[in-house]
């Protein structure tokens, strides 16, 4: 193996971290070589000694269930040793485990979590809380709330008027929100039929601002109602007659209630038409559950509307006007549109700000409209690159300034982030880049009326649940899921309270990452790889690289994509025994998904254009992946470390040179 | 206060639980007063410093990216004081949690965790693992695996048949049981599309035996065969025609893609009468996620069919046939049929067997038949207690025997935890009953074909996806969520280890809590409350002792109720600053769910008639509730440490005493 390619001398600012004026970060992981275990290791045992003398002084007249005595059975000696053996057993089993710590590892979203959240977690999970309900969970329900407000606020959300909670991950997050989507879109047309069984007049605030009799709308009208508007319907509604009526009339039209197979004729019966299924519009590099998702919800993957993506993934947003205006002249509802902040293949961050633009322009020049949602489970926490310790945005020229870099991030970049606030709804997953343990999604509403959509009991009972009760206390009652860790509340409680989602925390956290993938980008499209040539993606949106290696010798795209297969296969754990010096993932690139993004890739690899490529199918294109979730790779290390940005370039060199035989006998 | 009315002489076996043959359950648990501190501590600090030098051992040439010299800088020191100084907040706040881990705590299905689901989380938890994928988590993907066909055994399912997962809890598991469910009995239909547009002949096993063409049935037959056979169909439906062009025909007629709207009026255009809604039967007393469920799967709630229980809570067959046949006389198709082992109010089981003999019964003389479902989210795990060690099955008498009781368990309880591996699919909480954290729920299904019917990739694709993929190494394409914690699984794994799923772990653990509760149980019901009386429910199936406090000022409901309702408050967390002396939970009794079940309740209550009461609407029936998953409860526990029972006791009557003027001034 040939020793590293020298880096291009000023080719990056080369600080390094530990030099940094705010040294904080070096606290905050465990570390590479577990250089933090000292200090882990001594608040773990303060927390566990915490909880262990807050037992003993339950109650000290109870006694001791177990006794010394009983340690000294034969039976109690035996479990002890069954215990420790397997554990053993289990520890060295983990030991095959995937080096996400190190900074040779340069794969998938993974990386070690914060010293604040392992801590967080361990201690609240030896008091079992249960955040169904505060009655199991007095404590972390409490966090879990405070967490949803403090990403509120990240975000640009009213934390008055907002409302969130965790869920197990993202996919449940995404769920929840299209679940809640559906009957937001839905509601005018079961108010109209409540409205209609109560003999009252309710008007709700069409597009345009007109107010119409709900009465008085076709289903087309009904079906394309903003958010708020509804929302604001949803609200006069139980005002108009006792509770409990409009609870029974509401219910008698609801979609959640009635089901799709009835609705469906009903809509038939009673305006004639009942227009197309309606679709959910997202970006073509949405992630892979959007499909479980919408077919699971019973409105099918047919109804699953791709918007063709520009050359950087993000969403085009002439794109999606076209798709609008043609969903439109078909008189297709549309459920949701999808915008996604940070793809998971490449962190792309669509123009939020200009996918809320084409909503505008709809409502506008075509009375129509759809409820907004922000898939950011991969690239929410990056908004806090965008905020000071005084909860007041920074500019572009702030940011590029602290990050040292001339020209990232732009203008647009911010905007996009900062329109997450206009969204209805946004997903954003801490066990991502909140760099917390599993499980730990989120999702947000801008309205917390919403979560009354899909209450499983109607909002006049509650207060009759019990003396006291307070609305928020059963939190089972607004979300899909019920039984769920305390002790991931108090892991992202925790860790956000000692790294604040703003420039000195969080912020500085993800903007390290991103000059550390910004190093890596520049470094590998520099470098010199001998015969072999790197066609690199555009430079990541936040910290996810994707480059695609190239020979002269491999014509066709097949051949491209078996030898970028062959160097993924020895940069990873994918075969037995493997221990590669450096780990990186893989994607493929699939039609018609990515039409919109791979031709000038195509080009640059010279194999062939878009209409071969659609041609060959499920093949696509393999691109090679880093997520740069490091915050150490932003400068070399002090010596004699070696630094993993030329050393990863050598070792892909070398993978190269030995992948092509195989590829090209 | 009174002391403690004595426990009534010999109305118990008296062995204290250290006394017995096998002590080793004393060293399962950290213990009510952190007894087994010095254990955990050691195995934790093991973990740790194990999981430490690992990292250490990888590319040691790489040295250290945090220097000891950083350690000395201003910012990691005041890294650590915010962190050190915000833990010791988190821990002052925990202590407001609630006690699980006394045996003062007699509330809900709430217990501490087995030392070794606390330490394998833990241990594993340090690797960050994520089981969507065994390529971020090639160890614990496995144990994941391994646990779920080690419940799978424990049921009596077959493993090499049957395949299952761990969820973020049981909403989860029983959606994703639903949604493969509604896909198993609409296949068929798909099928005959796909039949027709391949221009191919298919068959499939009809309830009856008589084998019938797809392309001939009518709707009605096709919605009505059985999964074993619908499964079969599916995997014929593979050879007739080449992969991509049956996922192609399948596809086009699959719910899953067309959705809901588009397929009602495609059946209408099919098959003329399109069939009323399909729906989902349910025990009535079955948790109220499952309407959450129906509503997200667009099945709708009006679909959910309640099936009334007896007075023993359990699912009354007589009332399932006639459902069964009302429904089948409408031309209702049933998707699914959720019978439960373990309510989560009064862990009733039902008789899941004669349920079965009721589809058979609807298959012979209906030609109707069904998808089942075992909702076993909470009594699963007592499956334990009839497993030798050998995996045989127990019978009662040998449970009797070994609980030291005269009558219980009776034959009926076994035969319906051994029909738990007739189900077609079965959910179960190891975070329940399994006594490990949060979260981990899990899902089994009888035959493993089923989960293609969700995968997000038509299984041809699969052997394409890389060198070596197993096609179990990528969980996300056959799940419903998709990032989720290997910790989980490890915790699961390790705990089932050292505590097996048979007669000498968890089935010795939950046959101690059935004693504890029917010890409790029996105590409650010869107990002197002096002017007050206690209407006491049935003996639990399992370990939930429920009952009601009674005096003869409360002439109505309402007071009965208000009583209760005060008793509750004064026992449980629910003011503000409150200590009491034990803690219990309640429920509310609704109608119409209850109405088979408390017509003996409100007659020993003397407040009217089951009429009465449906009039009271959603006030229902409040209903003190204690679980016992304490293993310590079983035999009072050696002096001067006080009887959690006879204590309980005591401080139930002086509650009463304390409550009843608040109702009755």
């Amino acid at each position: 193996m040939q020793g590293p390619p020298p880096l291009p001398p000023e080719s990056w600012p080369l600080t390094p971290f530990h030099r940094m004026p705010d040294s904080s970060l070096t606290a905050a992981f465990l570390g590479p070589h577990g250089e933090n275990a000292d200090l882990l290791e001594r608040l773990v045992t303060e927390a566990l000694r915490d909880h262990v003398f807050w037992r003993r002084n339950y109650h000290p007249e109870d006694g001791f269930t177990i006794r010394e005595t009983d340690k000294r059975t034969e039976g109690y000696e035996r479990a002890v040793a069954t215990l420790t053996q397997e554990l053993m057993g289990l520890l060295a089993e983990l030991k095959r485990g995937v080096p996400f710590f190190s900074g040779r590892y340069k794969g998938h979203m993974s990386y070690e979590q914060t010293i604040a959240s392992q801590i967080g977690y361990f201690a609240a999970m030896l008091y079992n809380p249960n955040n169904v309900a505060s009655e199991a969970s007095p404590v972390t329900t409490r966090l879990e709330l405070e967490v949803a407000a403090q990403l509120a606020r990240m975000l640009g959300y009213d934390p008055a008027r907002s409302w969130g909670h965790l869920t197990s991950g993202g996919t449940v997050a995404n769920f929840e929100a299209l679940w809640i989507a559906r009957n937001v879109i839905y509601l005018p047309v079961a108010a109209a039929g409540a409205a209609e069984q109560l003999g009252v007049a309710l008007e709700v605030r069409r597009p345009g601002g007109a107010r119409g009799r709900v009465d008085r709308l076709s289903l087309w009208e009904l079906v394309n109602n903003s958010p708020d508007a509804v929302l604001d319907l949803w609200e006069a509604l139980w005002t108009v007659a006792p509770h409990a009526d409009v609870h029974r009339a509401l219910s008698a039209h609801s979609l959640s209630t009635v089901g799709y197979q009835d609705y469906a004729r009903r809509l038939a019966r009673a305006y004639g038409d009942p227009l197309p299924a309606g679709v959910v519009l997202v970006a073509a590099t949405a992630h892979y559950s959007w499909e479980k998702i919408v077919r699971a919800l019973g409105i099918g993957s047919n109804q699953l509307v791709f918007v063709p993506v520009d050359t950087h993934f993000r969403m085009d947003p002439d794109a999606l006007w076209d798709t609008v205006a043609k969903l439109s002249a078909r008189r297709v509802p549309i459920i949701s549109c999808i915008s996604v902040c940070g793809t998971t293949e490449e962190s792309a961050v669509d123009r939020l700000d200009a996918v809320l633009a084409v909503r505008e322009r709809a409502e506008r020049e075509l009375d129509v409209t759809f409820h907004l949602h922000a898939d950011a489970c991969y690239g929410g926490y990056a908004a806090a690159v965008t905020r000071r310790a005084d909860g007041t945005r920074r500019t572009a020229a702030e940011i590029r300034a602290s990050m040292e870099t001339a020209s990232w991030p732009d203008d647009a970049w911010v905007r996009a982030l900062e329109a997450l606030a206009e969204a209805d709804s946004v997903t954003i997953d801490p066990h991502k880049l909140g760099y917390v343990p599993y499980p730990a999604g989120a999702i947000l509403l801008r309205d917390r009326r919403a979560r009354e959509l899909v209450a499983i009991d109607p909002p006049y009972l509650v207060p009759a649940r019990g003396v006291g009760a307070d609305e928020d206390r059963f939190l089972g009652r607004f979300i899909f899921e019920g039984s769920k860790p305390g002790a991931s509340a108090a892991a992202v409680w925790l860790s956000h309270t000692v790294l604040p989602l703003d420039e000195r925390g969080y912020g500085r956290l993800i903007e390290r990452t991103m000059v550390g993938a910004r190093r890596l980008h520049a470094a590998l499209g520099t470098a010199d790889f001998g015969a072999f040539r790197i066609v690199l993606l555009p430079e990541p949106d936040i910290n996810i690289v994707c480059y695609i290696l190239h020979h002269p010798a491999l014509s066709t795209l097949g051949a491209v994509n078996a030898f970028n297969e062959g160097i993924y296969e020895r940069l990873s754990l994918s075969r037995p025994g493997a221990s590669p010096p450096y780990i990186i993932t893989r994607t493929r690139f699939q039609t018609p998904m990515y039409d919109g993004a791979v031709e000038p890739l195509l080009q640059r690899l010279g194999v062939g254009d878009v209409a071969t490529w659609r041609a060959s199918g499920a093949d696509g294109l393999v691109v090679l992946r880093s997520t740069v979730m490091d915050p150490f790779l932003m400068a070399p290390p002090p010596p004699p470390a070696p630094d993993h940005v030329s050393g990863f370039i050598a070792a892909l060199r070398h993978t190269c040179e030995d992948t092509l035989p195989s590829v090209v006998p």
